[in-house]
């Protein structure tokens, strides 16, 4: 499976993943999805989001069992983020079928639509669709870099854009959704255990910081005459950083938008993109609060104007209670020791799902705990003990 | 001659021109250009480099006057940077028709080609051309940001790419070049002065800094275990601000570009441009020299490499004495007041002239002081006291 997948929308000059919601690299993604449904005699269907599933079993029985993950990346992103949840969920049901497993209950496998919001800018639009946590109208004003907006992308991929929307009645016959990712940190490789359970995702959101100076000459324009809006957009990345340290959160600048951007011009605008997250709220909010208080003392100091707008935001996942125990009860009963617990920074659709219904993450190790680039990683090792634990997982609720 | 002028290349959005090389927008004005040269009985010729003259007079018995300058624009820059010199050019021979004076040396009206760089990266390419201070070699390498390259882009707009190259015998017949250029700072302003003229162009440069560091996803990368180009990035700026105000100089990052430049990732790659310029060599090697070590610094303790690259860069540029003293006496003859003589940060085609022939620049002020802008302005009535003044030195020339 891995070695049809893995050329799919790769990048000659990075190596790494460039498979954006409704491109052509998606679109073969997506293929593949299906060629590995109609081989395994799964039912196979798209929902109205462009969410892709597979089942065993009529999931119109409802109380269904879900595993999987998404396909499209981050640009230039990593080989695992994502894809490694639909592969391990396909060979887990090989795996199952292998052990003469009990199905008493529909199991589904899924692919959703625009994880990464890489191109639109809003990460988990499939899943945040059929939860009914992105209105219609939302969705349809979203626009890519080029101008082009989420319907026209749709309807350019073949899918009917006016069909989008809540679909409760879809994940009202889900029971439990179990979502395998590779870690994005190093927590599984500092404790040394190849899988984990997740406890819950941190609160985050994204920012945009729309500082406005004044287009001048870079070689005539004296410095006092100025009001250079990058003066502040830099002092403004490193007060995030340390208003991060100082709270144990994350605060990051790593996109930005400058106009003109010409060389020999002191920038009109400068906009920079801050994505932050905590353990708590609290925390969350102590953090953006002093960046954006200590932004609007470098603007004005520098004559700069400063817009503020937070662009999305997502609160604290506590993963249902009764389903991660079980999970870590499973997973610890081969091996006798304790499986780790861990929390996360990253955005899931099982976040977003969390809120309808039953959901649970297992984390597989990544020992350079990078992600979100090529150099993102797992061992085969590690993957196929990531299989065996969703195996052994899914046979325990499906027999439920 | 400026109302026809005024809405080709303007960007709805910003008020500002994008008149690039070799553009639609470009052709336009340079069809204006012929135009304004026809109407006026003058010789029309485009030279092997794409500058084009319009001659009153056999240009082949040398010692020629010339006037003009560039109608290409930055960015989203502003009316008067270029188009100022050519239109005051036309109006200037007009005026002198007017007045009866007498033509003893063939005079011309030049529009060099893409002066501000602003598609190639490279200033002045029509002038350096012309003067062989740039190889067709070199030329033929320049390449857009689509990819397109020179050669390319000359041909599609019916230029024969492989004909450019050293004009010398071309430079040769021209005895004197007279620029009028809207100030780009606000000397003038502070004086109290319609117009001044030039000493000489400081000597200026552009410098590339590449940060590289490690791609990350932002919500699950401990900031310890990052190495975020960002950081060196934002300090580097600030440091470009301080050794410069330091130094009595200009530095100015205002080009950036961020790979993979995604909200939710902690940067591969920030390349920053900084432009820099001072009033001597041994203050601009100060300057630079300081802001390269506080970026090495910088970028070591955030585990960052850096490559500084020169891409470009000009010595200092004395004016021709005699001409500029002869420009100073004439202008001074009429009202009897000193006229400002002043040093300038901008590069121009006449600075690239320079070291071919002897040239001149005349300035007329600049209330905001703004440049690359569309801020950027001048009063109708300094414009023509502007004509005035460089029909003034043209007549004396003329003569001569």
């Amino acid at each position: 499976m891995w070695r049809e997948l893995a050329p799919i929308g790769r990048h000659c000059g990075s190596g790494g993943y460039r498979r954006f919601a409704w491109t052509g690299a998606d679109a073969e993604c997506r293929a593949w999805f299906e060629r590995q449904a109609v081989a395994r005699g799964l039912a196979y269907e798209v929902d109205r989001n462009g969410n892709q599933w597979a089942w065993l079993g009529d999931p119109a029985r409802g109380d269904a069992v879900v595993a999987g993950s998404h396909l499209d990346s981050v640009p230039d992103g990593g080989a695992f983020d994502g894809p490694l949840g639909v592969v391990s969920a396909f060979a887990a049901l090989d795996e199952l079928r292998g052990r003469g497993a009990r199905f008493d209950r529909p199991f589904g496998i899924v692919n959703f639509g625009d994880e990464e919001g890489a191109r639109f800018g809003l990460a988990c639009v499939g899943s945040r669709l059929a939860a009914g946590q992105l209105t219609v109208a939302a969705a349809h004003a979203l626009t890519d870099a080029d101008g082009v907006t989420l319907p026209q992308a749709m309807a350019a991929a073949g899918h009917d854009p006016d069909a989008i929307g809540a679909d409760r009645e879809r994940l009202d016959r889900i029971g439990a959704f179990v979502e395998l990712h590779v870690e994005q940190g190093r927590a599984l490789d500092l404790s040394g255990d190849p899988v984990g359970v997740a406890s819950a995702i941190w609160p985050h959101g994204r920012w945009r910081f729309d500082f406005r100076g004044e287009a001048n000459h870079a070689g005539t324009t004296r410095l006092v005459d100025r009001r250079d809006p990058m003066l502040s957009y830099a002092e403004t990345v490193l007060a995030a950083r340390r208003e991060a340290r100082l709270a144990g959160a994350v605060a990051t600048f790593g996109k930005i938008a400058v106009e003109p951007n010409g060389v020999n011009a002191v920038p009109s605008l400068v906009r920079g993109w801050l994505d932050s997250r905590a353990e708590d709220q609290a925390t969350l909010d102590t953090v953006v609060d002093g960046i954006e208080k200590a932004a609007r003392e470098y603007a004005d100091a520098h004559g700069v104007d400063l817009d503020v707008v937070r662009e999305s935001f997502t609160p604290v996942v506590e993963f249902d209670d009764a389903l991660r125990d079980e999970l870590a009860r499973v997973l610890g009963r081969d091996t006798g020791l304790k499986v780790p617990v861990l929390g996360t920074g990253a955005g899931h659709d099982a976040g977003i799902l969390s809120a309808a219904l039953p959901t649970a993450m297992l984390f597989v190790r990544n020992p350079t705990g990078v992600s979100h680039s090529p150099a993102e990683s797992a061992t085969e090792d590690d993957c196929v003990a990531g299989v065996r634990a969703l195996a052994d997982v899914l046979e325990g609720l499906a027999r439920k």
